[in-house]
């Protein structure tokens, strides 16, 4: 059976400051990947994301990144081996706890932003998978695909971790395949969702900015929650799924 | 066989600010109970007194304390409910990951500093044991004895958690028994201690600053690990158990 | 010629979490306090709010809180006195140099949240007011009014300090005058702060949720930007000041 | 006549960990960099820091660092001129509303670590130098010797800034004049010290880690406070510059 897994940022509030519609995006998506204190959300908004979560059979993932709420983790900064192991086994720690007391199981990893950034490298990319492997041996592993083209996903592969590769259809690819993210998100229009997610599924490669065609064999799409019109996005998402044959639901379970 | 637990709060550095002599203090103690990040440690900090821990076969709890690194969890603030399970989860939970990596599992949870205070009234410390039930039912729960003299024990014990009470040679105590905290630790003349603890383990009982004897049954002592001469005063804690015919080991393994 | 000063918080965003909708609120003001990186505000938000500020020729002051972001300084904490000074010295320093960047003026300091909580207490407020006047001595203090029903007020004017009382149309009263503050900012009708503001203006009172009135006899009305309709309130407050023959003015300068 | 200034990073401290020996290493320095909260010291710490050095005459600059205390400051981070200017502008305001207080005026700035390393560049710097210009157009500003070597001296120059140059000689020189900073102070040898102190104020150069001499014409040396024999070793700074005809003043008085 064909599923596509539809997976969102989800947990990004502060304190009093709020990010994002998650109570109605969770409706809306099979898998969430939950910030976890150190580039956003906090202890209570953990408690809460993952209580939303389980309401909606919303599989969990942690979402690790950098300590830098004031950048919101998107800031690279040149941290150590060790800083990279710690920092991901913290904040995996932290969120297991709150699906244990749910009685729910830790679905994925999936680095954000910076951390991101410096675990495209071979070097540093080690002690984080390292990290995952010692603290939740039976997480997936969230990638931007196709597979392969990072090193990462194949010292993941060795390691015996499930890798999960992803498209962005709410972004823009490059001539070669990469993403293009930006800082503001934007309002962007359903239906180029919608034949995005369908090229996706149908023929498995995305069209790229310059106009060439990209493959892009992947069993999941990240939405971004906190676009002006994401739930307009999230739904286009699931009638091209639906309309291409697909059943939506998670990758992983 | 008579045993005595040595407990002492442990990785209270924080980046490149050290406190306390972690490296030769775990050699003489049985129980640690670590920071987790919220009023000291950081994720390497923890994971280095960890497998400082597991070198020593030592027992590691956590110190779970309020987010206040500046004022060292110290100050009392107005937390909610859902703000001290959350808290606790959440300290908790990150404590176990490096456990988790080095094969240990919690001994147990000891509230730090404001967090102690707070967790002395009857309503805020239910949110707090519930978190440790429903994060890490095994654990212990260490506090202040003679036990029964506050409600949090009374409420452990009615959840079915493992109360282990512990003395403080290291500090005076009111003619009532009320410990007398001090901000600043001082030299403490290791023969004092050395008569404390043997009072403790031989009379069941302890000498408050007003020349009364309180009872003092407990399992367990708690000494500072950062007091300009906490190595002496370690060594005159395990003279006093050897003296007085008692091993020295966790209470709770 | 009777004025009316309008002041409102401002520059409560942090990082990429907004909050107010700070553009808009400050064309219909006359005096901002602005958040100073210990509740809320960071660097370059206090740096693009002056600048917004200077542009509508609104009078800037001070909003300091206490170090607790994630209670959004909310939270009271037992700080001691030479943390309160400190505190305030640190924040209105950091202020003030974004305004000498501008070319402007320190207008005022205004307490936030549990800042000013702890500031009622008269031991408590020594402090901070020694701070305000010792790095800021020509800027005006802001306190709930009216005049004199606080240790602070007594304390302030003694000091030489210019005292401006303010009334919160968009708050409830109790019986006795207190201020109801609530967490979450709610819609409020419009036509119900005309109401209250023109009786400010006319009558110099205020009918509490009890219904009777208090004497409110401020220059000074502090309406809340980060309200769902707070642009409407705010159209409300200004047509209440001209229908009631005022001026809308900073009441400072 | 001929003057040595030493300098030295003061108010490192953080809360409840100390850092440096600051009320001895006060006596015997001239001038001093202190940290203004975001990489190390804290309100407190800052107004203590000063009240000491307005007591032993030892002029006071802004130390300003990123916002990074996990990492002590010595983390590159990715920021934006807006975040460079705004940083630099905060910490210096913060800064001079303590020495305000104490009738001081701030004599320099110098920046920390990884704020250091970012203002190499030339593109980088032109924010933080407008900032300073902005927020304390009398400042000076320290930067390591000899002149001329890197954009940011002829940049702070055009400004009309006084720009200071520094010698290190508590730190290895490599063969071309850089400086091999260590991130763990070692105890140093005072005599090597005192010659490397009459070196610079006799010939005006320095011998580096591979034995040739570079220039090193500079008015001040920065001596490391936290090393583990600080004291010695200022004191045979100021051995060296009796000895060499130099009186001991802060360069910039």
């Amino acid at each position: 059976m064909k599923t596509l897994d539809i997976n969102c940022d989800m947990g990004e509030s502060f304190g009093n400051w709020n990010m994002g519609d998650d109570a109605n995006v969770m409706r809306k998506i099979t898998t969430a990947n939950v910030a976890c204190g150190f580039h956003a959300g906090d202890p209570v908004t953990m408690m809460n994301t993952i209580a939303m979560a389980n309401e909606n059979n919303v599989a969990v993932g942690a979402h690790p990144g950098l300590p830098d709420l004031l950048g919101f983790g998107r800031r690279v900064m040149t941290i150590s081996q060790d800083d990279a192991y710690a920092y991901v086994a913290y904040q995996v720690g932290a969120l297991q706890a709150f699906l244990r007391a749910q009685g729910m199981k830790l679905n994925h990893v999936k680095p954000h932003g910076a951390m991101f950034h410096l675990m495209r490298d071979a070097e540093n990319s080690k002690a984080a998978l390292d990290a995952i492997l010692d603290v939740a041996p039976d997480a997936a592993f969230y990638w931007p695909g196709p597979m392969g083209r990072e090193p990462i996903t194949a010292a993941a592969a060795e390691r015996g971790m499930t890798v999960i590769p992803e498209a962005y259809p709410d972004l823009d690819y490059t001539q070669d395949g990469s993403l293009i993210v930006e800082r503001k998100k934007k309002w962007v229009d359903p239906s180029l969702i919608y034949d995005r997610v369908c090229q996706i599924l149908q023929h498995k490669e995305l069209t790229t900015e310059a106009g060439n065609a990209v493959p892009m064999d992947v069993p999941s799409v990240c939405i971004h929650g906190d676009g002006p019109n994401a739930l307009d996005i999230l739904d286009a998402v699931r009638r091209a799924a639906t309309d291409s044959g697909f059943t939506i639901a998670c990758a992983v379970r």
